[in-house]
């Protein structure tokens, strides 16, 4: 789905969006969006047809749009965009990316828009766990208040370091990263937010600390509250993370996928949080 | 220009690149330029129709791609591409800026394209000077040799904290920003190497505190050598900065672009050097 409505400046006609053809192109070569990576995006996790946790990606998508000072997104269209890509795909479990650049140079004018695809299987992930490395972010944990010019906190599609970090765990013989700060303090994942289990308690870290609020996160506090389980966001040391009894990183598609190893050092897998919260999200996301 | 060869990988057929109407759209939604950030870019200076520093552009442009982990590029297709732009453009002053990414997502296949356009008026920044300010990049200046993952030396397109930059310099009233280290040295401008003068020698950060090499810097030396100016490349503490006799923002279109002020504290001002030198660029480049 093309927005030609993506942010309030821009007028609205009909939908403010429109069905297009993903395999013809729809994009100048001038789009800072290719040239400068000067956008934002979310990617929803769709099962069964339905997208979980549909509005709090929506309204983080309006919070990193503000960030890198982009106009005020048309909540409405893109929440409409989203479910008429869903319904154009057939439903099923999907990944849906909803992108929003500040378009073509010198014409103010942002470009968005909405692809749906079939969810990669996140099944082996979920059962057997996954091999992470931790690789540092270069950044002190106090960075998103003390340089907020380097829009940590804001999802953007600036993200080749994203990308390069798992390229470096693939090189290292592993499938995910977690980032640490220069302080060593646990941040998150390149597409994924940390929680950790210590006694009964689940941990993440702040989010104040230059990371992403995750939405998937939010939804497995949540299930954890509905059975009792403490849940708290803090600052987390990276020793904290090395003393664990169990580890997740959750993301809006794959969810809580079961982390089996820590730079080579094994931790206890227990899959049955990542099924029972499966279940959770297909149920209540 | 597309280039449908623009990395070794893929077959060439002809030219390996072919002209299209930059107004018509040309990139996939899923390319991974637009989603990701995931490509590297030059942007090459030209002036009555000449390209200057056109071979090392190229060399960085491939320097860029080793960083990311993409295919070599086609050295030939990409610079007899950027010669037919320029010639498409019908010459004069122009920016060409040429650009590779990761291609559409599971292809494989990488994407490239060579924009020419006018080049913006730099008549006033040479003359009249720059108003600076100085900005915390959030690393320490050995980010390259620890951390290879965060790219700092490859020239990606993931650029929107580079654009967050210049738009926190404009809220403080200023042009253009230099960015600074952690552990307080002198980085880079967010399009632009810094070169100073103190006495009479010209110095410039060196690239291993994971910065650019430029292009046009590299020509200023050789300007400099040739009028027995001696110029050095080494690590320059924040205090230099403050204490340098001239400061000049080097980069492919503008060319040296004297820094009047930086955080609000005057500079000498000497424009002499940038005029020379663009007549010399304009000759020698």
């Amino acid at each position: 789905m093309l927005l030609d409505a993506p942010t309030v400046d821009q007028s609205l006609h009909a939908a403010g969006y429109r069905r297009v053809d993903p395999q013809e192109a729809h994009l100048r070569v001038d789009d800072l969006g290719a040239t400068r990576g000067d956008g934002v995006f979310e990617t929803v996790g769709v099962f069964a047809g339905r997208p979980v946790q549909l509005q709090p990606h929506i309204r983080r998508l309006q919070h990193s749009a503000g960030i890198l000072d982009l106009p005020d997104i048309r909540a409405e269209v893109w929440q409409e965009a989203i479910l008429a890509a869903i319904d154009a795909a057939g439903g099923g479990d999907l990944s849906v990316k909803a992108v929003l650049t500040r378009g073509v140079e010198g014409t103010g004018s942002a470009t968005g828009w909405v692809l749906a695809f079939p969810a990669p299987d996140s099944q082996r992930a979920r059962r057997e766990g996954l091999d992470v490395v931790t690789l540092s972010r270069g950044y002190a944990s106090d960075i998103a208040q003390t340089s907020p010019w380097l829009l940590q906190g804001a999802k953007t599609t600036s993200y080749a370091v994203h990308m390069a970090a798992l390229r470096e765990a693939r090189r290292r013989g592993a499938e995910d990263v977690i980032f640490t700060s220069t302080d060593s303090f646990v941040l998150e994942g390149p597409t994924s937010t940390v929680v950790l289990r210590a006694g009964n308690e689940l941990i993440t870290p702040a989010t104040d600390q230059g990371i992403l609020a995750c939405t998937t996160q939010e939804l497995l506090f949540q299930f954890a509250a509905d059975r009792g389980i403490a849940a708290v966001a803090r600052p987390v040391p990276v020793q904290e993370l090395r003393s664990a009894d169990l580890v997740w990183l959750c993301s809006s598609v794959r969810l809580c996928a079961p982390v089996r190893a820590i730079d080579g050092r094994s931790l206890p897998l227990d899959t049955e949080l990542a099924q029972d919260f499966l279940t959770y999200a297909h149920r209540e996301g």
